[in-house]
C-alpha cells in the first residue's frame, strides 16, 4: 500500500484586510527587475479601484484582466503563456491569480506552463509535469471551489475536461481575505458555495474516504450548513466561514474523490460550456437516488435563498450530443468508483446517464 | 493590522503503515554520501525491531535514542548538536524525529541549531532564528501535542520554558501513521490526548480566536470527544481520529493562543519537571472557574478511563518555589491576555496563582 505524499500550500495568511499585505509578501520573491510579477485578475474587478489600487505594479509587472464567463481552457492557458513570454524580458518572478476557481486554475496552469515545454493539454492527467512552475500565489475572491488549496487545475482541452494534477500545481502562497468576497452576487455566491457542499457530500459518502479526509469534509460540511442553512450569521462571519469551508473542502479531497455530481457536470461543461458551480447544482438537484440526504438539504438551501436553477438545458440536444456527454462522464472512472465502488459499471450504463441528463 | 503569514508543513502523508514509505521519501533528499540522516528516536523503541528495522541506515546515517522521560531542554539540544557535528563529516542531509512532542520538538530544535550559531537558549522567543534549518521530518508515535504541525519547539532553558517560534521551525515533511501509536500505555495516551483537548478549549474560549482557528479547533474538539467521551470507537479508527485531532488542534493555535492551563503548567514543568501532558491535566482539573464546561467534560473523560491524577504535588513546596512558578506563569502574557482579555492583570494576582497551585 502506498499513500499519497500530499503537497500542502506552504504559506497561508488569513484575515479581513490581509490583501493589503500582498506587496510586502511578494517583494522578497522578486528575482530581478526584468523578472516581473504577472497578475491575472478576474475582469469583474476592472475599474474597481478598491481592489486594483492595492496592487503595486513595479518595473515590468503586468496586470492582465481575464474573463471568468467561461470555464478555463488549455488554449487560453497557452495563449496567456505566449502573451507573457512576449511581454517579458525574463521568466516572471511570479504569477498571482485573483478571482474565483477559474482565475486560480489559470494562474496555477500558467505558472506550470512557463517552465514546461509544449502545450498545456499534454499535461492533463496525473504527474506529467516535469519542472517546478514559477512561484504562484492564489487569492480567492469567491469561496467554494477549493482551488486555492488543491493539487490540480481543471482545464477544458480539445479532447477532455481534466486537471493537471501534480506536486507542482499547488500555490506557494495563499491569501484568504474574506473581504474580497463581499460583492459577489447572491446566485453566484450560492453556486460556488454549493461546489464545496457538493464535493463534501461526494467525498464523505465515497468509498475512498479515510480519517484525514473525513475530518476535513465534516468540518467543511458543518460550515456550509452554518452559512447556507441554519441561519442568520452576521455578514462578515458568514464570509469568513465560507472561506474556511472552501479551504477545508479542498483538503477533504486529498485522500478522497468527488463523485456522481462532478462526473455528470463535467459532461455538461464540456459540451455546453456550463460553468462548474451552476453545473454541479443542476446535476446534484437530480441525484436523490445517489445522495438522498445531501440532495434533501440542498433543496432546502436552494429554497431558503430563492435560487431558481435553469431548466431544460438538455431539452434540445440530439443523440450525438448526449453521447459526447456520456463519454466524458464515463471516462471519469475514479469518480464513479469512489461513489459506487468497484462494480460501478453494473449500474452506471449509458442509458442510465442519458436518463439523468434528460431530466436536466 | 498585520496578519501572520503562517508556514504550513509543505508535505504530509497520512495512512496506516505509511511509515514504510520513509526511506523512499528521504532518498531524494540525501545531499551526499557524507551528509547523513540523523534519526532521533524515543528510547521506548529501543529493541523494538517492528519499528527500527524499517529505518534503513545507509552511509554515515545515525540513529540516536533519546529518553522522553523529561521535558526537552536547551542544554539537551546543544549537546545533541555537538554530538552530531562530531559524528558527521558534513552537515546532515536531514533530521528525523520519531516519538511524541519531546522528540518532535528536539528534532525541530536540532535542525535549527545545525545551521545557526550560538546556543539554543539564544533563540527562545519569536523570530530570532536567522538561517533555515536542515531538512527535518516529524513522525509522531503518540497523538495530542500538535508539535507535528506547530511553528514552535518548546524548550526548558536556564531562565525559562519558552518556544523557538520561527518560520524555520515547522517540519518539511510529516508522516502520520496511526499504527505507530498502537502500544502507547493508557495513562500516557490520555495525558497526551488531553493536551489537544485542553489547548482546543483554551483556543476556542480565547479572545484571540478568528474563523480560521475556530474551524480547526471545533474539529479537533469534536474528534477528542469522539475518542475520549462518546464511545466505543474501533481501535484503529480511534487511533486515526486522535492523530487528526492532534493535527487540527495544532493548526487551531495558528491564529490563537493557549490559555490559563498552559500558563500554569509551564510553571510546574519549569520547577518540578512535570511532563507537559500530565501537567496540563493536573492544572486543568482545578480550573472550573475559568473553563466550567471544558473542565466538566474533562472530569467525565477522566472518570470514563479510570485515570487517577497525582495529588498534592505542591504540598511540600516552600515560598521561594511558589514564587518561581508564579514568575514563570505571569511572564506568559499572551496566554493570559488570550484567556482573559487585556485587563487580565486585574484578576490574576500572585495570591490567586499561589492559591491555584496549592490545590494541585
Amino acid at each position: 500500500m502506498s499513500y499519497k505524499n500530499f503537497p500542502m500550500v506552504p504559506r497561508v495568511i488569513f484575515g479581513r484586510g490581509s490583501f493589503n499585505q500582498l506587496n510586502e509578501i511578494l517583494a522578497p520573491k522578486r528575482l530581478s527587475i526584468n523578472a516581473p510579477f504577472i497578475y491575472l485578475v478576474d475582469d469583474v474587478f476592472k475599474n474597481n479601484s478598491w481592489l486594483t489600487s492595492r496592487i503595486q505594479l513595479s518595473y515590468d509587472d503586468k496586470l492582465i484582466f481575464v474573463s471568468s464567463k467561461e470555464e478555463p481552457k488549455t488554449s487560453q492557458v497557452d495563449a496567456l503563456v505566449e502573451e507573457i513570454i512576449l511581454l517579458t524580458k525574463e521568466r516572471p518572478s511570479g504569477v498571482i491569480g485573483i478571482g474565483g476557481g477559474t482565475l486560480l486554475d489559470l494562474a496555477k496552469a500558467v505558472s506550470i506552463m512557463l517552465t514546461n515545454n509544449g502545450e498545456s493539454k499534454d499535461y492533463q492527467g496525473w504527474d506529467l509535469v516535469k519542472n517546478e512552475g514559477v512561484y504562484h500565489v492564489g487569492i480567492p475572491t469567491i469561496s467554494g471551489t477549493g482551488a486555492e488549496v488543491s493539487r490540480t487545475t481543471v482545464l477544458t482541452g480539445p479532447d477532455r475536461k481534466l486537471g493537471i494534477n501534480s506536486d507542482f500545481t499547488p500555490f506557494d502562497q495563499v491569501i484568504l481575505d474574506s473581504e474580497l468576497t463581499k460583492d459577489v452576487p447572491t446566485d453566484q455566491w450560492f453556486y460556488t458555495g454549493m461546489d464545496c457542499y457538493i464535493h463534501c457530500v461526494e467525498s464523505l459518502t465515497g468509498t475512498y474516504l479515510n480519517a484525514f479526509s473525513q475530518s476535513y469534509g465534516d468540518m467543511a460540511l458543518e460550515l456550509c450548513k452554518e452559512v447556507f442553512l441554519n441561519g442568520e450569521l452576521p455578514e462578515v462571519e458568514s464570509q469568513e466561514k465560507l472561506m474556511m469551508a472552501s479551504w477545508h473542502g479542498g483538503m477533504s479531497i486529498v485522500y478522497s474523490q468527488v463523485g456522481v455530481a462532478h462526473a455528470l457536470s463535467y459532461g455538461l461543461s464540456y459540451l455546453l460550456g456550463t460553468k462548474h458551480g451552476i453545473g454541479n447544482c443542476i446535476v446534484f438537484d437530480q441525484l436523490e437516488e445517489f445522495y438522498p440526504e445531501g440532495v434533501k438539504l440542498f433543496k432546502e438551501m436552494k429554497a431558503k435563498h430563492n435560487i431558481e436553477l435553469p431548466k431544460g438545458i438538455c431539452a434540445d440536444l440530439i443523440d450525438e450530443q448526449f453521447d459526447i456527454m456520456i463519454d466524458i462522464s464515463l471516462s471519469l472512472e475514479p469518480l464513479w468508483e469512489n461513489a459506487l465502488g468497484k462494480n460501478w459499471e453494473k449500474t452506471i450504463t449509458r442509458e442510465k446517464l442519458r436518463e439523468l441528463y434528460q431530466k436536466m
